[in-house]
């Protein structure tokens, strides 16, 4: 029997496999969503690189980022990000945490991104920069405490978008899939931003250019577009199928060569 | 029984396909021809990512942009690109709009593109370049207006290609073979543009190079070499063959993999 | 039974997969090799994509660019680049002429490409640079003349490598496969040149460094390493195999599908 | 019977492929691990290309770089880079010498690679650059003589990577799996840092900044998290599996083909 949450955690799993592929998340990063039924919890796989996650993977987490079962597996040391900002912003249902090496750049410059093209508008007018240094001093810069998280949140505030000196960016969405739009368009942005300075410095859109044109990636047209879009690229860039549970020692995987 | 319609159907969606697999289209993008027996009326797809294209999601539109036939599936918002084109040009049997990335530095930073190499001089000798905000002020930067779309018809004038502030470029070919070569021409030569701009700053190449090389695109010989290479490019880069009619909802997608 | 033409023209067709799968080559280009038992003669594809050419497209010419036996395909433009250096060069065994991305920018900025790191010393201490304007005006930049052919390869001189103004490159060796590397060694060279510049103006290797690098990739161990690792990317690449014989009709293709 | 040998043995064949796969190696390139039982022998293949390799390729050798038994294959020039490294440096238990695209801009350029995000504070604090030409003048800038490797290996001192002017870098690690993390942030780290340059010359991280993000790579959670998805995109990347073996003729491959 389908429900929301069955639903939504599929959705959440095929989130973080389309915004691996189309190069936002590595290794790294996560993707989480506020719990359909249930505002004071969210959404969020547990430690594993985004690629690969499975709707078995995904765990329930309280605003305090506990685990709401008691976990069986390692779970992602940075989950504050998600957990500040969701009791912070009760319009937010959904965020995304990510070193994409087409903003890491500006992440590294200290200089801002701003929307240069129409698509680029879903990052907003102004995209905030948060120095963890500034009020933690030397750390390993990962976001692992709630004062840290909570200092994010704050430098994030109303925007949609908050860079992170010399580590990355995270981004916020009022639903799934505009928070995946986002971060992908985010990304092309930034990297046509980086291009065109060999031709002179972009400007920003216009403010007014920048509120029309930021909401076309919610119109349902091009949400519907771009979703079966990437769901495909995934499903084409996939030869072989992930491996499904526990990494399989090399051992393992030789017998199982052995047996093909 | 073959006609000509259909083979010109087929050869369209295959040209959408190609297009997007070269890197030219992405989500977005579209590609129309005009229509073989009545020129009043032009071929597109109706709204869906230039990658998924199929014959059957090809629809008929007049001049004025209306679908001839009652939809039954979203349109593109910016089909008057293409109608006002048509109505403008009577040479013109082919129309691409697109947001490459090898061209978005250009209409970014509102610098012009010229052919710097032999294949580049298919984009001619001038690229104009149009700012909807000249006319229309403020806007989400979509061209949905049957103005914005004549406004654009004009600018592109008598050229081959236009580019378009913050958004993107219009590319047009007397044949639709043509419009796929100097698409893809034009992406290449904006590439090597930028990149050999930390050279120092690249020059046209003479006015009766452009001329000449710019047919190179026409030979028979280079249509043949060039439409069998990327169509064997698209082939090969398809492990998975994409999914057909509508997008599968998570759920359809999880009992066809339990199936397996 | 197996003989030394029949091997070499495998070969030939390998390297033009090869050549193709690593980015020297793309719709354009095409590499020879001059006749294992005839050196009037050399081998080159009739005209076809590099990627996909099998051995059966290979056919022989004289050295005055005329084929061997009436032809029943067309034949590529510019052969007489290949001819008319192996009339000028007794010692070249291989020709490739190409228009890697790599190498654009400088024949577009008229900048000289020189050997920055050990592998890249592969194309010699010169690269000179022919400009087809200088002695024949205005043309469509494609080399099919034989004065042209003639032209050029009095500019390539006793070098490696040739640089052609706003349109590529020919390179030349003693064998095919150190053809091969060296191809793939001058783009890797002259990427790395390129991109260096961020950081200041890259100066060539010593002269004694050059001439010693320069024959690493002669190193019997160094060639039968690169193409075992370049015929393997070539095979991993290619999950559809490409299709034999002419292109196919969109509608042949249909009729195919339809088939599965 | 499974001993820590053969596991180890197993895990750097999967270590020379993922490096390959990652962008790190190419054709040339080698991996090695100390020796489990031995600390004056280490693990190096015979030479092949890293993607290729498989455990049966993997050899013994002393710390002077002899194999331990007669060998029957060629085997790398440039071993003398990890016996004298080993040699030097007890706590070394890895070596990777490669020449990474990421990385031979600064190669080239002679200027330093920095940390400049968190994981990149995985080369440490400070990354020596070693020119072989001031000690040796000309030479094919291999490294294959005994002094020369003993030189690198001075030059390294106490770091964790050293930068070879116009050739490379040799990263060394504690454990196989830290040897792999820090060659692939490595490069990470160099691609951010040059392409930051467009935005102005980015400063390193803090000195306490770095040693604590140094240690974010070795955290268990993070070592399972990330050879877990390296292992993964290998897997995914092949759809043909590389040929075992040697490298098989053209006109073997041939007799394959017409068997299908």
């Amino acid at each position: 029997m389908p429900d929301k949450l069955t639903d939504l955690i599929e959705e959440l799993a095929l989130a973080n496999r389309i915004l691996a592929h189309e190069g936002v998340l590595d290794a790294f990063g996560h993707v989480s969503v506020r719990h359909p039924n249930d505002p004071g919890r969210y959404l969020l796989s547990r430690s594993r690189s985004p690629l690969l996650i499975e709707p078995d993977d995904i765990l329930q987490y309280t605003l305090d980022s506990k685990p709401v079962s008691p976990p069986k597996a390692h779970l992602y040391a940075e989950r504050v990000i998600h957990g500040c900002i969701y009791q912070a912003r009760g319009d937010v249902m959904a965020v995304c945490h990510h070193h994409a090496p087409a903003i890491m750049p500006f992440a590294i410059a200290g200089k801002p991104i701003v929307p240069v093209f129409h698509l680029g508008a879903a990052v907003g007018e102004d995209v905030p920069f948060w120095d963890q240094h500034d009020e933690f001093g030397d750390t390993n810069l990962l976001v692992v405490k709630a004062e840290e998280g909570q200092s994010l949140a704050r430098k994030l505030g109303r925007h949609s978008v908050v860079l992170m000196n010399r580590h990355g960016a995270t981004v916020v969405g009022g639903a799934l899939k505009e928070l995946v739009s986002r971060s992908i368009f985010m990304c092309q942005n930034a990297e046509y931003q980086l291009r065109a300075l060999a031709l002179g410095t972009p400007e920003p859109l216009h403010r007014g250019e920048i509120k029309l044109a930021g909401a076309i990636s919610l119109m349902p047209n091009v949400v519907t577009r771009t979703w079966e879009y990437w769901s495909m690229r995934l499903d084409a860039g996939r030869a072989v199928p992930p491996r499904h549970g526990a990494a399989k020692t090399p051992r393992a995987r030789k017998t199982k060569k052995a047996r093909r």
